[in-house]
This record gives structure tokens, C-alpha cells and sequence, in this order.
């Protein structure tokens, strides 16, 4: 696989790093600084690879408009506005983004959608989430991502802790736990609680090498397809 | 729902009092004593639930056969003439058979035939299950339930227990780990490791109960369908 | 072993039962409506029992004091001077009074308050508990016991959940997550996060059986002591 | 903090980093190459860090003895007289050693070596422990060190798998269970299952780092201790 890749921060690094040693070519990769020299690049990799800020979008669009090649996204941030302007792009050439790029939390929340709708309403459904005590807000994006999974017409009622004198749990309600300590580098457990019986689903990430792993994985399905736009999901699950 | 029960063992029991609790009706329940009264019996229920032995078989088959009613059974043990007997059995009725009819297994058994296409066969898959210490055997048949839904085709190999110089994993292995211990009703989990993330899927069963439940609750979704042979997946997920 | 047991509810009955069945002899029990009757009666067992209400106290007190005979209770909801009472008990029989007699949760708050000390303040702390789905109030009262043994001079906060912008985590806060669901009879998790490790120590009750088991097996290590206040710490671990 | 440090493998060079970090001085390093300087050197450090290998002994040993530094080894490998050599080395210096820096497993050894008398024989005790799939051996050495904690006389029987009719579990059995997989750093839990009810505890290693934390830990405390041979557990709980 050949790439450009566009970002230079602690993502972008990784993913030199990654696609080097795993016998890729990084054709050309750029920073906020030198990102203008896209506008003399031809066509010369087989997918484009962008972590970088919701600024760069302008060129990253017209260089994938000129020359048709694939577009891997994981940049967030992005304005409704800009979000249109990346869906547009589809019409020239395949393109995905999703905030999370690990393998497992796209197979997780998968599992949840299909198996949230047989669990429903007998199961109650509460999730934790565990991040490292530097972290600043709750929940945590993939929190929220896995609860949209299981309930996209945001029909359930979201709970935040509890104290005191709370009354018995409302069958609408999912809990939603924050807990913070320590390095931990993220870890996700959905809980579906039933009568006599229960099912706990987990994902722990090690580290942020994951999500390297899991965009490099993605980009090789990418060039070839149609163009358009497409999610982990469809990628994946090869719908 | 109105209901035959046949078998007078444990599950017999807490199934006859589950369903009257939930206002069902019990038409009639008969043990190995009185099951030849079956014979002079004609459609009064909607339909019969089996938890007895393999001897029955014969006496239920002509009674669904005479009636048409249809029959959700639970009795493990059968020949494998026993069972094709009992497939025939759907041209006569709607007919489903399973081992384990807690909602959470099937579910679970789900949700894993799913992912390990995905993660496969770049993560490691480990189960471990643990159950009281007067089980006789090892692994439980609810473990090898969820192996042949990962692995379908049997080309994993199963390794019961590492000890000394192991060398290094083989792609191709799956650890079975059987925990005995206290009055522990039944917990499954699912391991699958990957790069720098892992994905842990656990059911844990409080009681006996749930398998009442989850028969039950089948049952109700079985009068009115096309005769034929079911099984829960089909049932739960709607194909 | 022999017992008066006081209390007709539902730990009165399971503790009947269980009692009898261990072959030990209940040479009476007392409910409500015949408390009085307990005035009456002489030395006749080794250990009085008690699951009641703060109402019985007065007959408890005079009868132990009259006899002399060791007293177990586990009746909760005594204000300060019953307390005092109580307590002034000890002069006169061997004492014991609990919150919880689970011999797993009393091992628990002894681990968890060895091992705190040494973690501190390098690992956060952060509790979990689990339970059934009709229970109204939060946290539970174990999680509070859990908590006063880590932390018995109240030097750290609790924070009963996170969201939004929260900022980093202080390392005053203990997090404190209520989860709610199906049939859980009590789950509690302690988590100890530290740099690059953490510690999770976990204790799940499948049934009210439990602290039946506990009393019962703390009831046979009192006859014998010197008068006196225990609790099942001293007790259990020799001190 | 003033160090010397022996060995330049992955642990000496994370020490090295790690110590540096914090603003303690690195006095002197040395590998197997430049040892022998180790004999022109005076009193520089407070505390000798040793993880090389088995040969390096005589050369610390000496040193040791002749400036009266205290000694923290990591080394692992030693014959029994090695060991007994090192033992000796106490009566001219505090020295300390042990097979595992973690704080968290040595936490965790010592709430298991002080709850196991309470919980045996009503509780049967199983432990799991979790490595990456390059692991050669099972199982692990700290699991090794968990077991020996619990069943220090060798009074139970380890039993390392189970599949097939295996009858009732023995009272006097304890489940060691390997599972292989990923990149899996260290995970270790030890269940102990009693009548409805169980307990949990488990460890989970992130990194390599956390030995190197627990040495550099542990060696601040031990200048200006009495001379004599100190292990983790009565240096941290203070014996």
C-alpha cells in the first residue's frame, strides 16, 4: 500500500511509524506548516490518511477531488458545515471517517446493535467507562458512540450516578458511569442486567496503538470500491 | 398461552409454577408414570413443552402428529435416530430444540458467531467457564455451544490447560478453561486478545430460573408460525 | 450449637432453616407478638440471635443480662442510645453486632483496609456496586462500610458520578457508581488504579443465604469469650 | 537519591530513564562489559540497583561489603548458593530481593496470604493468569508467587486443566489456569468461591514500567535501615 499521510501530531507519528515497519510507503506526509504542497501532488498513493485539524479540510478536499484517491478520516472536531463538505465528497471517491479506529470498539458496537433489540425492555443496560485520571470530560466519545449503538433513536433516558433516595429504577433509564483513575488507557463495559441472568461485554485498550492499527487495517479495504461514503460498519461487516 | 407440560424433574416443576405465576394455563402436565394418558388427549393447548427424557419421545410425537400443536423441547440425550425423528416432527408442527434456553446464551452464542470473522485471525480466543464444584465434567456443554459458534467448522484446536515449557501460542489454538468452585450457577466469558486490545464477553447465570424463562418465553413465539424445525437463533433473531 | 432465635422476618426463617439443617437446635424462637414469652425462659442455649426490630431490644438486653447467655444481632436501625445500650451489653455476655454478616464482605473491608495504606495516594480509588433493579436508595450500605475501611478518618470526598466538563480528577476524590439492574443480589468492585497497574477486588453474593451462613458461623465462635463488644473483624481474624 | 545501577538490559535502561525522570542522580551504570570498575569505586550512592544476571554477583557482593551500600536486586536465575551468598550479604548492608517490584502484586500477596486462612476450607480457590502470546511457559512466576502466598506449607494440589469426566472437585485442589494471548502485559485473579457467594481479586499489569516504579520505590526506603535481608512484603507493611 502506498500512502500520503496529513497530521503530524502523536496520531500521524504512530502511523508513519506503523505503515513503515509494516513494509508500506509513506509517498509524502505533512503538517499544518507544508500542507500547501498537497496542491502540486498527483495521484501517487492509493489512499490518503488524515489525522489532523478540521483546517486542513479544504485541501484535502480538492486534492482528493483532483485526483480521485481514497480518503481515510479519523480528524474530529469538524462543523456540521464541514461534515457536509466530507460527505460531499463521496461523489469522488471512497471515503470514511469515524471518531474511533479501534477494531474491537467497532465489533463491539456492532454486537450491542444487534443484540440490544432481543435484550430489550426485560434487560436493564448500564455502562462503564474507565480512563486515566488526566482526562478532563465524561463520558468518554466511544461512551457515547456504544450507547448510540444500542439506542439510536435515543429513546432511553440517560443516568448519570446515583445517591440517595432514587427510587426504583425506570425501565427507560441507562446508566452511564464515569470512573477515572490512574494510566488507564480506556476501557468500555456495556451491562446488560436480566432476570437471574447477565451479559457484561468489555473492550480494553492497551494503548493508542490501536487505533493505528485499526485505521492502517481499514485503509488497505478502501481503494478499489465505489465511491462514497462509509463507516466502520459497512466496511467491516462488508454490508 | 395455554400449555401441556411433560416432565415432572426440576425444570418441570419450576416451569409449571413459572408459567401459572404469569397467568399462563397448564391444560395438563404428565411425568413418566401417567404419560400414556397424553394418547387420549386432543388439541387443548397451544403448546406442549418437554423437559423429560428420551423415552417420551415416541408418545409426544404422536400426540403433536394427531393435534398439530406445536412443541418446544429441552430433553438433552437423544439418539441421533431420536433426533432425526424429531426433525421429521416439523412437517407435522412447528418444532424447536435446544440444550440451553437461557435468552442471554443465545444471544451471546449470537453476538460471537458475528465478531470472530472480524477478529479473526488476528486475535487470540480464550474461554473460561466456571461452575460449582459438584459438576462431574469438563468443559460444560453451554462452553462447547459457544465454541462451535466461533468456530463452526472446527478448525481451531481445543487446549484444556497449559503447564510447563508450552512454547509459544499457535494461531490456530483455542484455550477451554474449566474453574470449578462454590455453588456458582454457570458464567461463561469469551476472551479475545489482539493487538494492544482485548474483548471480553461474559454471561453469568444466577439460577436455574433462566432457563425457565427463556423457554417460556420462546413458546409464546412458536403457535401460528409454518410447521418446520426451529431453533432459538431463528426464533430470537427473525430469520 | 444451640439457639434462641428473635425475629419471624425473612433472615428469621432462612436463619431456622439453616440452623436445622446444620443439625444445631433452635430451642426457641420469638416473633413480635410472643417477644414477651422470652421473659420467661432460663439459660437454655448457647447464643441468642437476633434479626428483629430496634422495638425488642429492652426484653433482648434483660434476658442476656439475666442469663448471661452470648448475643449475636444483626437488627439495624438503633438510634445512638440504643447503640449505647448495646454496647453496655458487653458487660454482661459476649456481644456482637453487624451490619452484614457475609464472611466474603468482612474479608473484604479487612484486605481493602490493609492494603489502602500502602496504595495511597499513588492509586485512585473508585467503588462499584451492583444491585437488583427494586432497590431505592444508593450507595448501598456495603459500599459505605467498604469505604469507612479504606478511609476511616473521611479524608477523601465521594463523587457519586461524572459528566460534562469535569476537569481533572482530584486525588482527594473516591468515585462512588451506583449501577442498577435485573436481579443482582450485590456486587461490589474496589479498583485501585494506579501508574501502569491496577487492582480490582471484587465480592458477588448470589443470595440472602450469605449472611445467614455468616451469622451462623461467627454465632459458634462466641460461646466461650470473655464478655465484651465484638465485631466480626476481631472475631474472624483473631485480634 | 543516589544510585548505582547494574545491568543494561530492557529493566536497567527503564530504570536508568525512569530515575533520571525524577530528579534522582544515576551515580554510576554498569553492564557486563565494564563491571570490573566496579571494584575502583567508593562510597558514591545510597542504594546499589541490581537486575543483570547470576554472574554478577561476586563483583556486588565485594562491593557491598566494602562500602556498606545497601543492595536492591531484581536478578533472577541464582543457584542456591548464589542465593545463600546474597542471604550472607546482610549482616554489611541492608539488601533486599525479590522476583517481582510490582506494588500492586505485592499488595496483593499479602491481602491473599492474610484472607486464605479465613476463607479456607469453605472457600475453593482458583487463580487465572493472562500473558501474550509469546509467552513459552505457564505458569507465570507471579502466579507462582500468588499461590505460594495462599498455600505456603504445600497443602494443596495444583491442577492445571480439566476436561473430560473428571468427578467432583477436590476440597484440597486449586485451579491454575493459563491463558495465552495478544500483547497481554500480566493479568492475575484469584477466585475464591464459597457457598452463594465468591471473591475476586485481580491484578492487571499495563507495562514493564510498573517493576521499575516498585524497585525505585522500595530502594528509597531502604538506606539507613539496619543491616540484615529485607523482603517486599516486611519492608512495605512496615515488619
Amino acid at each position: 500500500m502506498r500512502y500520503i499521510l496529513i497530521g503530524r501530531g502523536k496520531m500521524g507519528r504512530l502511523l508513519q511509524e506503523t505503515a513503515r515497519a509494516a513494509g508500506d510507503q509513506v509517498e509524502a506526509a505533512f503538517g499544518r506548516e507544508d500542507l500547501d504542497q498537497l496542491g502540486r501532488l498527483g495521484k501517487v498513493a492509493d489512499v490518503v490518511i488524515d489525522f489532523s485539524r478540521p483546517e486542513a479540510l479544504p485541501e484535502i478536499c480538492s486534492y482528493v477531488r483532483r485526483t480521485g484517491t481514497a480518503l481515510l478520516s479519523g480528524t474530529t472536531g469538524y462543523t456540521s458545515d464541514q461534515l457536509r463538505e466530507l460527505q460531499a465528497l463521496g461523489s469522488a471517491a471512497p471515503v470514511l471517517w469515524s471518531a474511533n479506529f479501534s477494531l474491537g470498539v467497532a465489533v463491539l458496537a456492532r454486537a450491542l446493535r444487534d443484540v440490544t433489540g432481543v435484550l430489550r425492555p426485560e434487560f436493564d443496560i448500564e455502562v462503564t467507562e474507565v480512563h486515566h485520571n488526566q482526562k478532563t470530560d465524561a463520558p468518554s466519545g466511544t461512551a457515547k458512540l456504544l450507547v448510540e449503538a444500542m439506542d439510536p433513536r435515543q429513546e432511553l433516558t440517560p443516568v448519570y450516578g446515583r445517591q440517595g433516595q432514587t427510587g426504583r429504577r425506570n425501565r427507560e433509564e441507562i446508566g452511564i458511569h464515569a470512573l477515572r483513575g490512574g494510566t488507564v488507557a480506556g476501557t468500555h463495559t456495556v451491562h446488560f442486567f436480566g432476570p437471574d441472568e447477565e451479559l457484561e461485554f468489555t473492550h480494553r485498550a492497551a494503548s493508542r496503538q490501536i487505533f493505528v492499527n485499526g485505521a492502517l487495517r481499514v485503509a488497505r479495504l478502501l481503494p478499489g470500491r465505489a465511491n462514497g461514503i462509509y463507516d466502520l460498519e459497512n466496511i467491516l461487516f462488508g454490508e
